[in-house]
């Protein structure tokens, strides 16, 4: 698996073993518990479940140190549920720890890596994706969003620091490279390293840096984590989530079929339409299915409210048990799931809208005013 | 041949039927006499001798189209007599054109290839052999010198459409890279390309750029020539000149072997040390020489009179023929050689201190007062 290719059922557990990870054990859970005074449901369901060095967070945070975050985005079209799962945990960290945070927009990434996009493609889904990042509510006076093209001069000077310490034997081994690949793609991971450690260059002194990400991420901070204390900064951590599902069932969520994912963008009846297609773990008659049950764990309406949109465990609970015995029909369920769905798009397109005027203020540029 | 190492004697015919470039002919020699009404000695002595579309340029001047130029420089040391010696050239063809020229630093280059550099270091140099630019007496409202590292906001966007043109295999093949070669020195290809396309850029439509160089810098611009009008540009023409020899020989003038190199910050006595202890093509004896003769052909004092020092083409004639008879010997070729070079260095000297306070009137950078 590399970071540009998630495909079929995913074995997380593999995925810790095969990555070198951490699960996200009690010791963590406790340490969230102790400093929040509760525990997230994406903690709470294992959806955020994998680390790096969490561990080396808290003693900052106890010893007074402080940390900043870091994620991103690859802008190669509109932003999807599935992108702004990791986020919506992001933002509750951010607002729990009041830290800084870097949001990068790899428009350089998308273009070098898709044969069909144009660099005003990924320019203008970078300022697209930036809007559903503002609108998610992150604190603008401790967020900062940038596209690497526009922020390049910073960022630059970092990323050849790390180039000189990755050999392609390493992007090779880590990203499934070949002797084809081009030249800006094999570079790309030191650009992805940088904003890890640009919060210590602009502070003129280390911090260490969590990066909240899908676990498909990892190996791009592998790499970053691998050079850091080479060029004298601090390993950045990682706390990985799962991937949301995409809506015909199993799959990673993929903004490359569109019609099995739910866009920011996407008007009500498109989000019903989609939602009234999903596939479920239902029979193929409401005969069979009032007779033997349906199957929570390969239904994507069920992983859905799972993932993001049902915050009540008890909820959830009852929900599995009455569609297991039967009792709950998949309409019903995608009825409840589209309620909710279309709501929470229709208010966070009213913030993403607000959030025009708003852009300058989160953006970081090389050069004021560009 | 890689642009990164040239050791040992150079067959310089071999080298355009290698690269495929053109020898300049009396075509193109003509063109020149047409447009300058005189022929400068470095084309006279065949220094500059291989060109890639220099017939086009023409074509631009004539049909009013105009050109601009672009140079460069790796900044991994102090600026030596080779360095310089295509520079003048460079000089020569502003002043007879009145073109822009671009000048790159490749501070990032020089870094990512060189295991014992820092960045620092290489900025550092940068600057130092910016003062060797201005000292030249480029003219300063059409010379744009940039380092990349400060200039990166532009010219990144330039070179990840590069980038995306450049396979491994391709990188692989002209700069001999393997598996273990850090991927900041496969990337830095597209960047040394981008500065070629850069003037189209900054006046919105295209114009040819014509890149005078030393013939080992080539396969860099052949990179960016075949992938020039994928990305909507000209192919950048060439015009390459030889390798001012080494004072050891007949090796490329070389700054990390100190001793045998001349460079602009050189204290008279060390310039007057080197060319004493310089390789020449006399005899082991006075006697023997004066019986035998000298060898021009081999003699570094020689080259350097006959690459820079010794305008007056009569004056070279008749050194040699004097050399080769017996009758002149080493210690006064020397002599002539040094009083030569210590008068133009120290004259240098003066317009490089001088060029400190200029330098900011050249300087590209992505934001100003930076």
């Amino acid at each position: 698996m590399t970071p540009w290719e998630v495909k079929g059922d995913i074995d997380y557990s593999r995925l810790v073993e095969m990555f070198g990870t951490q699960n996200i054990d009690d010791k963590i859970i406790n340490k969230f518990v102790d400093h929040t005074g509760e525990l997230h449901r994406m903690l709470r369901r294992g959806i955020f479940y994998s680390h790096r060095d969490m561990d080396k967070v808290f003693d900052d945070i106890e010893q007074g140190r402080g940390f900043v975050m870091y994620t991103g985005r690859g802008p190669s079209g509109h932003t999807h549920l599935g992108h702004l799962m990791p986020w919506l945990f992001t933002k509750y960290l951010q607002d729990k720890f009041g830290v800084e945070l870097y949001f990068q927009l790899t428009d350089d990434e998308k273009f070098m890596f898709n044969p069909d996009l144009t660099l005003d493609d990924t320019r203008n889904y970078a300022y697209e994706n930036a809007l559903d990042i503002i609108a998610l509510g992150f604190d603008p006076e401790k967020t900062h969003i940038f596209l690497d093209t526009e922020y390049s001069n910073m960022l630059y000077r970092i990323a050849v620091k790390v180039a000189k310490k990755v050999t392609f034997n390493t992007a090779k081994a880590v990203f499934g490279f070949n002797n084809s690949t081009n030249i800006g793609s094999i570079w790309f991971t030191s650009m992805q390293a940088a904003p890890a450690f640009l919060p210590s260059v602009l502070r003129g002194k280390n911090i260490r840096c969590l990066i909240p990400c899908a676990i498909d991420q990892d190996p791009h901070f592998r790499v970053a984590r691998d050079i850091a204390e080479g060029i004298g900064f601090l390993k950045p951590a990682l706390i990985h989530c799962k991937m949301l599902p995409s809506l015909a069932g199993s799959d990673k969520m993929s903004a490359s079929i569109p019609d099995t994912s739910i866009f920011t963008v996407d008007k009500p009846k498109d989000i019903k339409k989609k939602i009234s297609n999903a596939f479920t773990g239902g029979c193929v008659s409401v005969e069979e299915q009032k007779l033997k049950g349906g199957n929570t764990d390969v239904c994507s309406v069920y992983q859905y409210l799972y993932y993001i949109f049902e915050e009540d465990d008890g909820k959830l609970e009852e929900r599995k048990v009455k569609c297991k015995s039967g009792e709950l029909l998949c309409g019903h369920c995608k009825q409840y799931l589209s309620d909710k769905v279309v709501t929470f798009i229709g208010a966070h397109q009213e913030r993403r809208e607000a959030a025009r005027k708003k852009i300058d203020g989160f953006m970081l540029r090389d050069c004021q005013g560009e």
